[in-house]
């Protein structure tokens, strides 16, 4: 595609701030066309129009890239555990939808699309280099031939399979950003953040950083790790974070999966607009020049963002044509003390209540400590059995007594 | 319309559960289309995909009734503290085209379609009642003349106002519905929940009860008294109730928009799927046959709803093709711990934390107490002043210190 | 006693405000000589010193009565369940000795000294009214004998069994007292705090309140409630209040003791002395003329008391010789942050954290709803069996599963 | 003085588990005897029975050794900021009155006693070594004269005055422990706790670990660096830990002094008996062999500590007499719900609620930066002056807006 700003890489070595958009299967779930548990986007085909207009959400809100909603589209993941998406549509045909659907989006406005490929059920059940990188080879050519601007892999806990997957994204010939779902502490086989952001670095990305799994402020402190690594091996690779927009200073080292209430009761950690503005400023402050999110960012937080840095971005998102920043909006409030509350001194400064006394602060996340070629992360077509059912919540039903 | 239920009353009189659906300045608000402040309704001519793509996201989650997007389309909310749509768009044009969307999706399925009026600028103002009633009538005429099967008088804080909305709904000889924005304390001139119930129910409205202001189980709260109100004096009205879907324990007399937090950091009291589920359990088994939501509800939070009201109800939503009850999808999740929070068990025994540990769980509310006749409250068209601005501000900082 | 102030009634009839003392059991408990479970006094025989140490620390903060450690010295209690106080010391003797430790302290002050009786394990188990009142009996006749000031009927749970302890305690001519261990939602067969009130007074208690059971802010609710029943009815009787020193919004009809922390972990609710200062400005603004605590209030919170209301009462207690009023011995810290906190404005703004990430900040109360004449209330003079054990576990766990 | 069991080293060397007590300065200021602010101990002089009193108590409990209440009783400190302590008894009076006192009820048991120094505000100050030094001669010629069975440097911020402490201590003959009020990252010189560790058992000293400042679990984090520490270079010293008795998850280099509770609204941090045993094991397993405890331990919390280690210590304390374990008292209570409470399932799984809805479950730590050498740590003689009160209030609030 060509438009003004011109491609990704431009727009970087420009000084640009490139934003990203939000969570698709999250806001999907919630809308009524993704499936909670397989989490994977045939909607693309079934429901076009609903991930168009959530596309079209996030462009309005200051989005540079529209993210091809092709995440867990691989073949292994539509026909694990009994999911039906392979057989019904196929993988490339999903891919494709997603594409075209991005593109078309993307060329309302001034944005680029990119297409995406994440871990896969294969490498946690102990498949082979080969057999995985073909699974990436498969979406990664329907990307290159409909047309996207760039290749991201994402949501990998494991750096050996992003290092495939970048192998796999070169081979298009077009940028390749990558971004691991690990928090300050690692990956899942004991690589430090800082080593992760050096081995995808020297694999060939040329954005690095983090997405999923942990709040925006922990994923910082996971980025600056990584920022240290780089700078440590005199690497050069820009800096990209797109974190969920639930709080996590509870989550251990698998991140937000592992907090009792993921995925169906996360809505009491959910970010305000005003903790989006708080993670702009910190993510820029520290380099991070590709800032966009994960599960749980809607239209609303990607504008808060680009509300943040309209200064250093040169303009504010068409969005903003409805918003007033830090409230500015509540002086048409027909109620006197709502109209007091326009200004940024008030939004900034207040910590939002729960409004659950029954409830605590923070959970004890599950601890499993099982990762790749563990028996029980091996995936299979059928659906999950009952003697498995029994099985995995006896499980954790010892371990939450601990 | 015509459709193979029939109209509202023959499904209430034939024993059906009829179910709403959910907030759309909120959820709007979030997605862009709509500005916090004056959360007037111009998106039905600006973006009319937008809106349309809210009300499928409902009916797909089991809405009976599409609300025409039509709150807060008074000519003197519209034209109020520097609000141009008035001036834009004019108010019968957005009333027309608000009622043409949802009637149009009301179509896809098996819906009716409803237009409705809340409490007007005028009334706080210190207005007469012809001239209130006039702006109501404005209203009516177009949902009348665009085929609405209902008329809501909706979101009142006094009884007075609610009557004089109920006259002119009988005009239109369609079914009148009436809900006060009211807790179990009653409403702002004092008058109890039971006596509101009574007064709205011998104005002539066909179904009573509570929306917005209040968590779903405060709420219910107010539905009892309401309820016992009119077993005391022999009136026969259905119940409804359409809560917000945030948990406001901490509300008084005027509800979550006395909250701090309201109405731009409501995130971390937002209801949960389960939540929903109780509620709407509770709320049947209160006898309330009109069963929705207001700001903060989702399609997913409706879904919740009808799941729960299934068996009740004879058929599940179209969406919950793409959810399985209490989380069943977990089990094709590729996590072992995430399989075993498949299950009614696990999720409804969940208390979710909140992830903030430096917040709450309860905020102190506002409490101005000022209500229709006081100056505060006189409404203008021009933009509030930079000195009304001050003065608000001035009186808010006092009132938080004590 | 003769002392400067004079008697009770001649103090209260002066228009001086009486400072009670706190509670002995749970402070003795905490120090090693009371059991937690039966809660019994037999440590005014065993460790006199420890007993009388207490009272010193009360005296010293401000108490004007020294409070007989007599709680629970009934016959039939220090004999319940296996408990072995009554053969050992037997009932007179543990009277007789709390009496002459209590006399003893108050004549090293201005102080007055009581004897109190209150609810029995009879009355629980279905008793009749001689029975319980030769109960009764039997203590007051020692505290006649040992020179109290007055007679004390507390904690009872029904006005019923409060009557009849008021009865006997006016056979002793000396002025008598009556507090129930009661909320705003009045005694456990249903009668109203306010018809509580109005029965104690009419039964002849010149002094009429509640102790125990709730925190200071929610008795103060009942109080209010007295207060209206004894001005309906036209009766005179001074107000007394003694709450416990922790925090309870959540519990219920029944008080803390339904709280799944009590006795035994309840430490995150404990009131700090800034609390005491707002309880005491709003009981004495309420007209509560004998301020005192029940569980949980040591001798810091009795002076906090007691410091709040110097100016009414003429004096500072003895105890404020080590006591700068609101912080004000900050300013001989050595660090400088610690300076910085002297000042009532600090410490009155300040809503303390509970270092507690993980808990919540209300529980949901046990509601067994089993009160006099229930079987399982009946009691009796050997140990709990295993079976009995084994039964009310059993419920235990079904209750807090709902 | 001679015992059963022996001196501290023949019972360590023995293998025995030797327990402390608890927090002499804030047990006694709420009791009404220590001044909140100075924390300075003339009480022994003042009110000898009370501070026996406090003695027995933790005696009864199971603490193994009586610290003399010499806490803070050196001639700067009695001296500071008004302080007329030192004029008024003299510091070597005090001293030797809390030995005495110490000792006394050491004998009523097989209890050792210890006379223990700490930090100087003339360090703070920026004082010299010899000057210093003095100071702690003065003390520790006092503890050898009246017997005392060790010596106790403790509560210090910097690694380099506990050392000029330990040499000091040396030259009394006596064995000589040291503990510092840090937390895992260390002293306020930037010294890691593990070179801390290394540093005090260099200098001498035959135990070392860490006192006051930290709550029991943050306190242990600590305790296992200062193990590993040791461990790295070969040295043997025994463990020893005394934390406060609140929760203190929030704290930062400087400990609970810096959260704004600290000191006059801590309660709602209070530890139960429960985590204290959950603290003794931990404690145990890591293998400190000296456990008790400082601010805010109270005898019940010792007790605890003897009850969880009764079978590797062969014994229980005497206050157990009155105290049957795991809450199995609850089996004598009248009501069936409180006798369902009694056992260890019950009791080890329960989080407390704080019933305080309004509250946060942790603070922002004020965080001045300060340390030796400091201008506003120097200290002086004369009161603070009101510019000086002035200047650290403006201070704080500009810190706590951040």
């Amino acid at each position: 595609m060509s438009n003004k700003r011109g491609g990704i890489m431009e727009r970087l070595d420009n000084g640009d701030v490139v934003i990203g958009d939000g969570g698709f299967v999250f806001a999907l779930e919630k809308r009524g066309y993704v499936k909670a548990g397989p989490w994977t986007p045939e909607a693309v085909v079934e429901y076009p129009e609903a991930v168009k207009q959530l596309h079209r959400e996030f462009l309005r809100a200051g989005s540079d890239v529209m993210q091809a909603f092709t995440y867990y589209a691989s073949e292994d993941k539509l026909s694990n555990r009994g999911n039906t998406a392979s057989q019904k549509f196929g993988c490339t045909a999903i891919n494709t939808a997603a594409c075209r659907i991005a593109r078309e989006v993307a060329q309302e406005g001034d944005a680029l699309f990119l297409g995406g490929v994440c871990q896969t059920p294969t490498y946690l059940s102990g498949g082979d280099k080969a057999s995985i990188q073909a699974i990436f080879r498969g979406q990664m050519q329907t990307f290159k031939a409909e047309g996207a601007d760039l290749v991201l892999c994402e949501y990998f806990e494991h750096v050996e399979e992003a290092e495939w997957a970048i192998e796999v994204g070169l081979e298009t010939g077009l940028p390749v950003a990558c971004t691991m779902c690990i928090g300050p502490q690692g990956d899942m086989h004991g690589n430090s953040a800082g080593d992760c952001a050096v081995r995808m670095a020297r694999a060939g990305a040329k954005l690095v950083g983090v997405n999923c799994h942990f709040d925006p402020f922990v994923t910082l402190e996971a980025i600056k790790l990584m920022k240290a690594g780089l700078e440590r091996e005199n690497l050069k690779a820009y800096l990209m974070c797109q974190p969920v927009a639930y709080m996590t200073p509870d989550a251990e080292k698998q991140g937000c999966i592992d907090l009792p209430e993921f995925p169906l009761a996360m809505e009491s950690r959910l970010c305000t607009r005003w903790d989006m503005h708080r993670f702009a400023r910190a993510a820029y402050d520290l380099g991070v020049r590709y800032i966009g999110g994960c599960c749980g960012f809607e239209a609303y937080h990607i504008r808060a963002i680009a509300e943040e840095l309209a200064a250093e971005r040169g303009r504010f998102p068409a969005g903003s044509e409805k918003h007033i920043a830090w409230g500015g909006g509540m002086k048409m409030s027909t109620k006197p003390w709502i109209r007091a509350r326009s200004g940024r001194d008030y939004w900034e400064n207040l910590n939002p209540a729960s409004g659950r006394p029954y409830s605590a602060a923070m959970s004890r996340p599950d601890n499993w400590g099982v990762t790749r070629g563990s028996e029980m992360l091996v995936q299979h077509a059928h659906e999950t059995t009952e003697e498995e059912d029994n099985r995995v919540k006896q499980l954790g039903q010892q371990m939450r007594k601990k």
